[in-house]
């Protein structure tokens, strides 16, 4: 957890316990009698990055409930939940469309495919819904499934606009508000609720959660498109890749000279064309960034990004108490726009 | 529903009925306020067959409590679920990888592309789990995840024997339960848990629906070897074409002469090279049907099959009271192995 080299003292170390607790109740709950099922099961450990939605959780539970025994046994499960269902849409995202796969080789799906990433996938959501209907309230259940629902819809919305260059902002706003900002929210009201906490206290957890969550995607899609691959450690440009229009992307389509529009919009229907090679690809590609780089798109989408945070600790200050909780809240949001990777 | 036609009065038609209000539940379900996803949700009615899953809820429902009201909405509710999941592993059977792909052209997958058919399914399976979870009783999700959890390790454990031409009976039986009798099995037990029905009947059904379904596994396997197109309603040959072994294909491999055997075994090895065209593959594939035909393997499968519908009507016959629902349980079974799609 990135945050955990920032933070200090006691708060920090229960919580890097507590997410420790969630890596093995996740190994647990995955297990098979089967083999080669558990042998798949190996394989996500590589897609375990921040553990941002298992913190969102257990902070939250911290921060409405000051008590030492803050955390209880069902947020440990929610938070295991929460990764677990985000592994997922990790492992689909890596499913390939025919024009990719021919265009990035077959070497890009580490897990035999296709067809065995799929099912893994879906082994990973079966799995979290098990997990979570291992709680006697089935309206946790309900409120993670209802926020399932919303990042489909979000992953749906957003496959409907690929190669759409007149994308527009607001379709932007609500593709990444279902896609990643409402698993971000329900990670922080679900928490809340069962801790039993005011509405006061759900909804401005919610609300900071899915600020959070915006502002995380657009600093993920500027680190997309200007980031340095070694330290943000995966391969960037995916969204050039996919036809995905992002905030920095979408800006400079709006606001530049006619000319550099033209320029940009030229390159990416470039990008589209399935017949275009790697090598022709990847020069494409950096004549975007090139672009991008020398305008204001991206200080604008990074502006956004500054404007959720400070939206985001907004919220936590005016409505939860004065905590060591509370401040790991705030210092979580500030991370989120000053991380490179 | 294909055995409507065949039965007859007021059982059939409390179950048509009941069906009905199964489709109306599930459309409900899946509406969302973004168009493009209502108008994807539209697409997977062309998935919708023969409503065995839910017809298994239903039908256990009645013969376990004989009042009128045998079927309760906790029963709806599981009846639309268990065919929301079954859908959605439709719609993911329908990926395709690489190889496949370039094989069989671009035209195959009709929902867009991969990434759409993926981001699909997982909109059916969290709708299934949300509507699930409407339910107060957690139990029934974490039957219905169980099962899910079983279904997906099927799927992976096919997936690992792809290409393995020295699959095994016993590895083979293990498949097509966890892919497909457990689902059935849950059916039944599930419904039999809602109506608090005692646990030799539950058992009874759980025995039933399971036997069921890897009965009507064996047949699906046999007709997609040596069905007539037309008649069933989808492309055969899939399995040969995706190099899976079903049961004709195992006993064949194993008990045939040697000069058979081999010739089988080459067949299936060029089927395997995805360097194959079309032509030459189709050709491959009605060698491999005439090959069948001609042996007492396709017989030694609808043997199994037989085998398995008449341990399934003992259980109901032995643990459940005659009734009109008992009797529709025992032609559901006896229409497994006679239906020729």
């Amino acid at each position: 957890m990135i945050l955990l080299a920032q933070s200090n003292g006691q708060i920090s170390r229960r919580l890097a316990a507590d997410l420790a607790d969630v890596e093995s109740r996740f190994a647990a709950e995955l297990h098979s009698d089967l083999s080669c099922v558990n042998e798949l099961a190996g394989h996500i450990e590589r897609y375990r990055g921040k553990m941002l939605r298992p913190t969102l959780v257990l902070v939250s539970a911290m921060a409405v409930d000051l008590d030492a025994d803050g955390v209880r046994e069902a947020h440990r499960v929610l938070a295991t939940v929460t990764e677990m269902v985000h592994m997922a849409t990790l492992v689909h995202d890596d499913i390939l469309d025919e024009a990719e796969m021919r265009r990035r080789g077959a070497t890009v799906n580490h897990l035999n495919g296709n067809e065995t990433a799929v099912m893994l996938g879906d082994y990973l959501i079966s799995h979290a819904y098990h997990l979570c209907s291992s709680l006697s309230d089935s309206q946790i259940s309900r409120m993670v499934a209802a926020a399932t629902n919303t990042v489909c819809e979000g992953e749906l919305l957003q496959l409907a606009n690929r190669r759409n260059h007149q994308l527009d902002e607001p379709t932007y706003f609500e593709i990444i508000r279902r896609k990643t900002a409402s698993l971000c929210g329900a990670c922080c009201r679900i928490a809340a609720t069962i801790s039993r906490a005011d509405e006061s206290q759900a909804a401005a957890l919610d609300a900071y959660g899915q600020k959070l969550g915006i502002a995380f995607q657009i600093v993920d899609d500027v680190l997309d498109l200007v980031g340095d691959e070694g330290t943000v450690g995966k391969t960037l440009g995916l969204d050039l890749e996919k036809t995905k229009l992002t905030l920095p992307v979408i800006h400079y389509l709006r606001e530049e000279t006619p000319e550099h529009r033209a320029a940009l919009a030229r390159l990416l229907d470039r990008l589209a064309d399935a017949s275009v090679g790697p090598d022709r690809r990847a020069e494409l590609t950096s004549q975007v960034r090139g672009l991008l780089r020398g305008s204001a798109s991206l200080d604008y989408a990074r502006g956004w990004a500054g404007r959720l945070v400070d939206e985001a600790k907004t919220q936590v200050a005016e409505h939860l108490p004065e905590s060591p909780a509370r401040a790991l809240l705030i210092e979580m949001a500030d991370a989120v726009v000053s991380r490179r990777y």
